[in-house]
This record gives C-alpha cells, sequence and structure tokens, in this order.
C-alpha cells in the first residue's frame, strides 16, 4: 500500500482551509492534528477570528501567511477561489448556528467540505443542505469522529460479517459532567447555552447526535420510532441536560439510550452495547482500545487493534502494531484520511476504495437531525412513540 | 461486638425451615449457604419436594431427620409448630405463583418468614400479604440479594450522608444473556417460562424486580412515574424477554432502566449508576468489591470493602479485612443475617440495631409489583408516562 | 451429585474443633465460616482464649457448650478424645510458633488436622512434622486458602490438560501496604512483628509463602533455585518487609517474584502470570472472578467461574452459576469442603474424588519452608543461585 | 499560550530529515506522524532506502521532490547542508548497529539530532557518541517514547512534588510474546535476531532499555547495583527473549525487573508501580489514560489525562480536554514536540521551557547502556550484584 493515497493520486496533499476554531479551541486543535497526522493535507488559509488582527495572529501561529488569514468565512472562499494553488477543501468548526450558511457557500464556490456536528440547528437546513451536497457532487465530511474509532469500525465489520447474527438489543449511553454544576459564569457567554445559537437541545446537539450516529454507525440500522424524554435537570439550566429514549429499529430491534451532561464527575463515558442472535459486543469510549465480544458460545473476547480477528476496514484505521493504544486524536483523523482519500479520488476521477467511503455525511446529518427532532416530539406528546421519519 | 448477635440474645441459633430449593437448585443452595454462614441459624426442617421419598432423601443429604423432612409447605407447618424445637422461621424458595399462599401459612402460623423474589404475582396478592406481614408482627424478609452487597450498602450510606449531594440522575441496567437461544428444550418445562406460574412478565419478576429494589435501596428515593415498553425479541418466545423504561423518581430525579435477559454472550451484568449534584457512584455486579466514586470536585475514587471512607452499615456488612473479595453467597448471608438480628430481638422483646433492619420487607415487594405493572400498563398504552401508584 | 458429600458417606458431619481465631481475629472467622458454608463440618468444641472465662465466653458465642470451651489445645485433645461424640478433626490458628507443636500433639491424638500457614517456624520442623503426618495416616490440610479460588483451579486445570503447551516463564507478585507505616504502636504487641514468634521472615512467612504455593499450584512445577533479596525497607523495621527473588522452575522455566507488605496503599495485589508455549494466563486476586487467557493465536479472553471452557476441577469449586462472584470465604471454604471429603473417605475406608485431594498437604507447608530458607540463603550470599533443596 | 511555540519563535516549522523507517516501518511512520501532529517540523528530505529508486519513490509518496530523497544518511548530511533551506534537524531510525556512525556524523554535520533507542550497540560507542553530543552543543533526542504519555509525565511530576513520600519500591515489566514461536522465517531476515546488528542483547535493547528508561524518568532515581538473569528461553532461539533482576537504588530503594518477548499472547505489558512512604503509583501501557494513585490514607485514585490534579508537565503533555484518550502517536509527538522547542530555542539563542527539557537524552542512552551491561554482567556471574557503574 502507497504510504500517502492522496499523494498517489494526486502528486501532492490537499489544499485545506479551516474555519473556527481559532486558539483555545479545543476542537479546532483536534480538526487541524487530524487533518496533520497522515499527511494527506496541507493546511494553507484559514478564518480563526473575526477580527482581521486577530485571524493574522492566529494564522502565522499555524505557519500561515497573513494574506492567507481572513475575517470570515465568505472572505476566504471568495479569496481562495481566485488563486491558482488556492484552498480545495474547507473544514468548517464554527458555532452550530453559522454550518449551514457556511457549509452552502463552500460548496456554492466548489470547494469540498468538512463540517463539525452537527450538521444544522434545524430540519429544514439539514434537508437543504443534503439536497446541495448531492447536486454539487462534492465530498462532504461530518466529523461524527466516534466512528473513526479502529474498534468501531471493526464493530461494525462484525456485525456486517455475520458475527453477531441478527441483531435483536441495542444500549447506547453518552454520559459526561461538564455540566454538572449549577452555576458556570462561562457558560452564559457560551454559544452552547444559547438555545438560538447552540440549537433547539443542548444535550442532543453535542452528543445525543453522536451516541444515535454511532449506533447506526456500528448496526447498518436506523432508528425508526422513539418514545422519549428530553429536558433539563440542574436548577436554573435553560437548555436541555438529559435525555433518555427508547428505540424501535427498522429491523424490530429495540433500543435504549440515554445521553447527559449534567452527571457530577464523570468524564466522557460514550457507551454502547449491541446484542445479535450470536453475541454481544461492549464498546466504551474511554477505554477505546478495547472492543469486548461475548460470543453466544465460549468465553467471552477482547479485541484490539490489529490484533487476531481484526477486520479489513479497522486494519486500516489503526497505524499501529497490536498492543499500542492510539486515541481519539487518530480516530479523527482516520474521518480527515478517508475524506482526503475520496475528495482526491473525485478530482482525480477515479473509484476511493469502498472501505475509504464510510465517514458520516450529510444524510447522517439530516438523519441525526430528524433524531433530534423526533425525541423532542416524543418528550412533547407524553413520551408516545413517535417516527423518526425519513 | 459479640461472635454472633443472635446467641448472644436467644442463647442459641434460630431454627430454620426451607421449603423448595432442592437438589440441583441453584437458589436453594444459596439460600442455604446463606443461613449457613454466620451461625445465626440451624437447619432444622425442610419441604425440599413434593415426593415425600424424595423429600426425605434431599433431607437427609442436608442433615435432617427423616421426620422433619417433609413434601409440602402445609404439611411443614402443621409439623413444626407442633415441636417444642420446631422450626421459628421459614424460607420459601418456591416457583413464583406459591410464593403468596405460602408465606400467607407460614405467617399464619407464626412463623417469621424469608421469602425469594418476587414477592407474588400479583398487585393484589402482594397488597394482601403486606397487610398481612404488618398484622402478623412477624419479620418478613423479601431476598432482594443484590442489595446485600457491601458496596452497595455503601452506596446507600454515602447518599445518605450527602456525599452526592441531592440525587439528579440515575441509569440501572440488568443484562443478561440467559435467554438468548432461540430454542431451549428445558425451558418448556421451566414455571419460569410459564405465564401462569411464572407471573406476568419473567423479565421484570426475574431480574427487573431486582434492579428497581436496588434503585430505591441506594438512593432512598421513589419510582412515581414510568414511559416504558416490555415484548419478547427472540423469536418464538412467549413471555417477555426485555423491558426499557424512563423514570421520574419523586423528588424530581430522572432516570434510565434497562433489563433484558436475551444479550447473547452476557452473564450477569447488573449495573448502577446514581448522579447527584455533588458526584456520581457507579456499581457492576460482576465486580462487586469496586465502587466507583466520581466527585463533582476531585480525582475519580476507588472504594473497596472496608478501605478507606468505609462508612457503618458497609462495615458490619463485610466479613474480610480490606483486598480479600467477598460475593455473592456473602451478599446473600447479610439479609439472613440481619434478618436474623430482627427475627431474635423480636422474639426477645428487644430492639435491634437500625442497621440491621435495612433488609427488604413486604413492602419493597409490593412496591415492586406495583412498578412491574406500571411498566406494562403504559407499554401497553403506547409508552405514556403512567404513575406507579403507591 | 449429593448435596454433602460427608453426610452421604458418614451420615453426618463431621465434629470439627477449632484452637485460635478467638473475637477480633480475621483469619479465625474465616476458618469457622470456610467450615460453616457447605454444610460439612458441625463446631463442637473450641479453644479460644488461654484464658478459660474467655474462652468460655467466646465459645458460647459460637454456639458452644461451656464445656466444650477449652483453655489450652492439649486440653482439648485431651478432653475431646474422651467424648463418644467428641471432634475428630483439629483446626489450628494460632500464632505461628505455636503450629508445629499443636500439629503434633493433635496428630499423635488421632485428630484430622486443618492448619493455618505457614506450616512452621523452621524447616526443621517442617520436616519432622511432614514425617509424622505421613506415619500418622490423618489427613493435614494447610489453608494456603488462595489454591481454592475457581479460577485459579481453572488455570491448573488448564495448565495441566496442556491448553497452555510446555510452561516458560512465570511471574508471581503479593503486594500489600499493611506494613507501609514507619511507626504502628499496635505492631509491637503482634506475633508477627516478633521474629521468634513469627518466623525468620515476616513477610516471606505471611504471603511469600502463598505466592510460591500458587505457583506450584497452577504450574505443577518445583522450584529448582533462587536467586533472591530479602529485607526490611521501612525505616525502623526489624523484621523482613520485602523479597525479591529470580527463579529457575525444575522444567527448566524461568521465573520472578517479587512479595512486600510495605506499599503505600496497595490492598493485597496477588497476581500471577504464566506463559506456555500456546498461551498465557493472567489471575489477579483483588478480581479473583476473572482468569484471563491468551493463546498465542486467536483473541485474549475472559474466562469466568462457570463460564464456556470451564474444566472439571474449577466447576466443583463454585456454587454459583456464572456471573454471580464468589469470594475470599468460598475460596477458604473449597479447601475445607475437600478436606473434608478426604476425612470422611479416610473415615469410611472409601476412596476420595480424586478431584478433592488437591488441597495443600505437609508437603507444600515443607516445600514452602525450604523455599523460604534458599531466598535467604541466596539474599545471604550476596544474591547467587542456591538450590532450594528437596 | 501559542499555538506553536516553534513557529512562535523562529516564524517557521524547522526543517526535518528522516534517515531509515522507509515503507512497511511501523517505527518509521511514528516518527513522521510524531513529527506531523504538532505542525513543529516540515518533512524535507530522507533516506528511505539504500536503492536509490526505491528511496525516490518513496519520498514521492512523502511528499518529497526526488532530489531530496537520498540513498544513505551520508549523502543526505553532504547534500542537505549545501542547501540554503536545508534540512536542521535529522531523526535516524535505522537498524541499531548503525545509529553510532550516522548520528556522530550528522553531529558533526551540525545537524540537531533525534534518535531511535537503543542510542548505540555498544558501551563505548555509547561513550563516545554522549561527548560528542556534549561537544556539539546541538540538541539529541533519544525516542523513550513511554516517557511521552501524559499520565507517565503526571507520575513523574508527582513523585517530584513529593506527593509519595521518599521512593522505597519500584516493580516494572515489559512483558510482549512476539518471540513466543519457535520457528519464524521472518525472524532469520530481521537484524534484530542478528546479534552483531542488533546489539549484545535482543530482549534488553528492544524493551528493557524501555524498561530502565521509565523507572528513572517517573523515579528521578538512578540504578546502582543489579543482580540478574538474562537468556533465552525459547527453544530454537540464539538472542536473548528474557531478562530478569533485582534493582538496587541510589536512594536505597528496592526493585523488580521482568522483561520478555517470549511470553505467548501477550500483547505490549510495559507497567510500573512505584510505592513511596505515602503511597503507590501504578501504569499500564496497554492503557495509559489511566495512573492508579493508591494513598497511603485515603481512597485509590484514578488519575486521568486533564482530570482534576493534573500537574504543569502532564498538561502540556494532552493536546485533549478529560475523557478524551490519547495514544502511542502522541507520546511519541510529545518527544518531538519538546526536542522541537529546544531546538527552536538552541536556535534563536533563547531559553527554553524547562518543562520542554525532559525528553532522553544521550545521557539517557549511555545510562542505558550500561545498565544493559551490568544486566549482563551479573547474569554471567551466577547472579551477584554488580554495580551498573557511571
Amino acid at each position: 500500500m502507497s504510504l500517502n493515497p492522496v499523494i498517489a493520486i494526486l502528486g501532492r496533499r490537499l489544499r485545506l482551509a479551516v474555519i473556527g476554531g481559532g486558539p483555545g479551541s479545543f476542537i479546532g486543535a483536534m480538526h487541524r492534528h487530524a487533518a496533520a497526522l497522515d499527511g494527506r493535507y496541507e493546511l494553507v488559509a484559514a478564518a480563526l477570528s473575526s477580527d482581521p488582527a486577530r485571524s493574522i495572529q492566529a494564522g502565522q501561529e499555524l505557519g500561515l501567511a497573513p494574506e492567507r488569514a481572513y475575517a470570515s468565512g465568505p472572505a476566504l472562499f471568495a479569496g481562495e477561489r481566485l488563486l491558482a494553488d488556492g484552498a480545495e477543501v474547507v473544514a468548517i468548526m464554527t458555532p452550530n448556528d453559522s454550518h449551514f450558511e457556511l457549509c452552502s457557500a463552500a460548496l456554492a464556490a466548489g470547494f469540498d467540505v468538512i463540517c463539525d456536528k452537527p450538521m444544522t440547528n434545524t430540519i429544514e437546513e439539514a434537508r437543504t443542505l443534503h439536497a446541495a451536497v448531492a447536486a454539487s457532487g462534492r465530498v462532504f465530511c461530518l466529523t461524527h469522529n466516534y466512528t473513526g474509532y479502529p474498534m468501531v469500525r471493526q464493530a461494525r465489520a462484525m456485525v456486517e460479517a455475520g458475527e453477531l447474527g441478527e441483531i435483536r438489543l441495542v444500549q447506547v449511553e453518552y454520559v459526561q459532567g461538564g455540566n454538572a454544576r449549577e452555576f458556570q459564569p462561562s457558560q452564559s457567554r457560551s454559544w452552547r447555552h444559547d438555545p438560538v445559537k447552540g440549537g433547539p437541545s443542548l444535550v442532543m446537539g453535542d452528543i445525543g447526535s453522536h451516541a444515535h450516529n454511532l449506533l447506526r454507525f456500528i448496526t447498518g440500522l436506523e432508528v425508526k420510532e422513539v418514545a422519549a424524554e428530553v429536558g433539563s435537570i440542574v436548577p436554573g439550566r435553560v437548555v436541555h441536560d438529559y435525555a433518555g429514549a427508547l428505540l424501535r429499529l427498522d429491523n424490530g430491534a429495540r433500543g435504549s439510550f440515554w445521553v447527559t451532561q449534567a452527571a457530577a464527575g464523570v468524564e466522557n463515558s460514550l457507551a454502547i452495547r449491541v446484542s445479535g442472535a450470536r453475541g454481544t459486543l461492549e464498546w466504551q469510549q474511554e477505554v477505546p482500545q478495547v472492543l469486548s465480544f461475548k460470543p453466544l458460545d465460549g468465553p467471552a473476547q477482547v479485541r484490539t487493534p490489529n490484533g487476531p480477528g481484526t477486520l479489513p476496514l479497522a486494519a486500516r484505521s489503526s497505524r499501529v502494531v497490536k498492543g499500542h493504544p492510539e486515541g481519539f486524536p487518530e480516530a479523527f483523523a482516520n474521518l480527515y484520511s478517508d475524506a482526503a482519500e475520496a475528495i482526491a479520488a473525485r478530482r482525480a476521477g477515479t473509484a476511493a476504495d469502498p472501505l475509504a467511503l464510510l465517514f458520516p455525511t450529510s444524510r447522517d446529518g439530516l438523519l441525526g437531525m430528524r433524531f433530534i427532532s423526533a425525541v423532542i416530539r416524543s418528550s412533547e406528546a407524553n413520551g408516545v412513540w413517535v417516527p423518526v421519519g425519513d
């Protein structure tokens, strides 16, 4: 295999611009690490601040020339499309309420797009953007980064290969403690805690969308109906900090869904259990290098990256020999690197490796918004089952 | 402290009779071990089989004289009450549908009673039995054995002491794989798979009642409303094998509840997470010697039996020095031993140690039946919230 | 299988007397629980204190008649042998320096003997006692209780069945923190910290002997040579609190041995790893319900009591269905119950189940003393390899 | 803090050349990821194969111009030093026996050097190279990558801050299964299994040097004396596959050391336990995101990256918010990024952040070689204690 499929296809790296994620942003740094790790992108431009001077300063710290440091997304689109060696891929990591407009504009300007989740703040935007992606022919990668973990991909591959048999039961939880305190002055300034900028449901947009996407990615199933409650449990909070749901999947399987950011002291417990007729898989994000497989017959197994039984999708998603853990940055990088393969192939007019085409797209973003909407509708309807729709 | 509070009070062990749990029964052996471990009971009589010869044979294997091995509960009650040194406590571990009748008769005959869960098969029976217990003045212990684990008791004591602050969120799951197979000829002969003998919901009676009780025991809160689904996921099964519910507790806390016996390969994953304003507790039955405490501030802690921070309720529930695990039999024995203290005190007309009086009783059994009923009602009403009632 | 092999053979329980382990003793309680759990013994006599009044008081708390509560071992031996229904088995849990004399006297008086470890304080005593056991024809059980854990027995059975191939490498550690403090007034009163009463090496007698025994029990191999150091690391201590050794086993395998009671904050980390040509086993006492098996080919496996792949020796050593942990008391009880089978068979003149005959005996005690002696000799000889001898 | 200290200091990235680590090399990819992750280096030249055509081809896959792809280290040094924008840092990841010559030449040519471990194959070479580094004034970073893990650095910082009190006992193991098979045709072609190219002791050079370095890094102590055995346990092997040692540290602490590559089925178990007067730390490479701290008083704690109690050295070594694991590549990158800070500061004539200067250097390489030598000497001298020397 080539050391670098993008260079193998294009003879060079992809030229990347980033919008958002300036100094102090955790997710901005993650996006840039993800782009850097496998050498498939070269960062050539950025809009890191709406203040021109700060944008230039931050751009310089990332190695950018002052003229490639823009003060807004639109300025960046306009500037870069004029350059012979301008950016060809745009990565967007701004507050949620700007995703729709920026993605739409980037697509319209001809860029391939990588966008942080949730894709949009409303279903209508999601539907429109998904259509725009389809019409554009461009690659659109939504960074549901947990789907990039090698053991999550191993889980998907095992389900797909039939190692679990027909899926019957699913449990997914995403429990954090970041919003457990009653009074955090910093929150009042955060767009996340502003229902307009942050979307209809903080906890669902922030982490519920991840849990939903993870379940779909591993099982290959869609959530058909939910019976749910979403609300605020911490006194004084105006946005949602917990949501629970019962799930009916499209093959008849049943599931449980529980997400909160108000569990004091819990760090980042995204966990999933998938049971089929032939066995159960268990995975926890806090120890992502382990996938537990409990077959119907035979002892429970501890699966690890590149350990025995690793399937091709997982093997290509891991840079290390067995026993050497990878982490969150590599999982994130897997999405970037897969998207790079897809973008390079698109630009070269060749076919990408099908295993590279599993990154989340605008369709996943739309389905995520529909799920959030259904959870809210059921909650408002006294918990009755409501269809997620499609 | 005395080596044996019962002998300290009465000058002798309590005389125990068991009904059910004959050769081949797991739970029968557990009850007998639980009674034996701390030396507070002497097994003096049993009804181990409805076949007189087999009952005598099995009784002999337990060290009983032939005349103390009965062929039925009623025969035992009648025989033992006539003896000067007859049994004074009866432990009942027969199929669920006989609990009501046997317990009622045992109370009527003057015995203190230890009964396996679920207490009865219907709410009506539960209400009647609970009233009979109250009227009798006898001790009634329902063996929700998971409440006997030292770390579960430590969790309760920490909540009670305010170490978690106000409780906000609860997750409880009880996941097993014992009913994951589609065809198990042995099941057709089991009373558990007979809806009449096993009760209205196999999974709820078998393990859902444990999960519900555990949540109540640790938090000291009651489930006020549920939105739930219960059903059968394994093809061909006629009894329930999964149930999910969203919970509203009486202090306004919210919760998630998930139980199934159809998760192929999973052994016995009873797990609970309780989050309060000041921290979160996590406990899993498969590694019961560990209680994880994640404070709002400060590193996560690993609490162990008799380790630092052990509160009195947990300390009295553990026979070992720290670092030496106890297990399921000791947890079970804690219920028996606490009940023994209560029974001895009742018979002596003295007051028992309040910490000995936390074992589950007929009130817990009644509340468990109400919870099961509410789950079924919500499930039948398209998932709407229904009150559990009281 | 019979519910109680002893009753099946003798028609009654074995009559047990205990010496030592009075009120406040952890190990005394463990011995009594171990005897009680499976109903194979009836406690009929005890010497719990050298003060007659306290002995009677403590005996009464255990349910003994005053005349069966003795003030010394010899008094007990003399009294019980005269009774028609006198004790037939004696369990000894006194300070180490009295084991030799009491065991010798008990054997001479015709009792079967259960003795706490270490067997004696010197090799000479160990040799003499081992010979006395052989001459007596009596059963002698040395309570190296860790060999009673179901997963330890599973490990032994897997090695024996060849599932690991030829054994090549062994690591065993026993790390505790109980002696990490520099000043503990209570220690000065403890026989353990008295080199005369406690034996030549506190850490080796207390826990090193367990580690050595565990290694031998699982692998079936003997330690042939050691290169070692033993000493005191905590300022002010006069007895040994750590020992390390490299090992050569009799099949050519190599090993590492490390024991200490001075590791501040560590509870009871007895852990072993055994590697053969075909795979590796790992077991840790703090989570004894798990045995990790890492085959040369194929994913790592998590073995649990009565889970898939359980071999007969482990199956008979576990009272629970899978997923329900047992602990230290059950492991201890397994030794008592196996010894009971052996004693009952001896008394009945029948053959015991070979799987019941694996409890540690005086031969193990002698080999343990030789190992301790070799460790000390190597340490005194600047770490050179010395033979353990036989 | 700046997003990129190197750009902050120099206004650009450092220009890096790599020697070795061509296609198919795990460690080569790790070095390149490590350099890429934080954007402090730009890869400008490489010698990836001694075959010119293959070197050019591989260089192209890494984005290099053909004229910057060399067929040897010396050719690279000669070519790059002539260029105005030539490489200024050289990273060497060739077989062990070439490290000495290449590092010496690189230093002589004025490059800063990053070198894979072990530094050399002999003590003499190590001594010479260490002197050359000192004389050169250049930065020399030896990639003992495990010292880059945030939780390892947290451990060091806690020891340094006195949170453990005086260190008393240390256990370190590094256990792998990669050389457990008796016959692996691929091994005969590997330089690792050639005693000349691979150094005097495969297991010690490969992983023993890591274990030794980790112990020193965390404790800040030096190994003063060893009593050891090193050898081959797998039939037919000609190079060492296991080593064990007892340790005496320079403050009087004692330790145990065990390394092997012949433990069938074990992946990569590098583990360390450090006990001081006030508590014990435990860390395992297979779950590197967890550091267990067991204080003398108080419950055991689970420390995680950026969790409560994180000290500055650990905080600067982690790119993520708490609950999001990092892995092996980030640990490796921490060494590269710290070295980059040191190199940039050296070139700018400024002082680097002292926390950036903790990466392993030629002094660590020399001490590692002395330790290996001492282990071999003790082994050859029947296990007696030998000084490590300095």
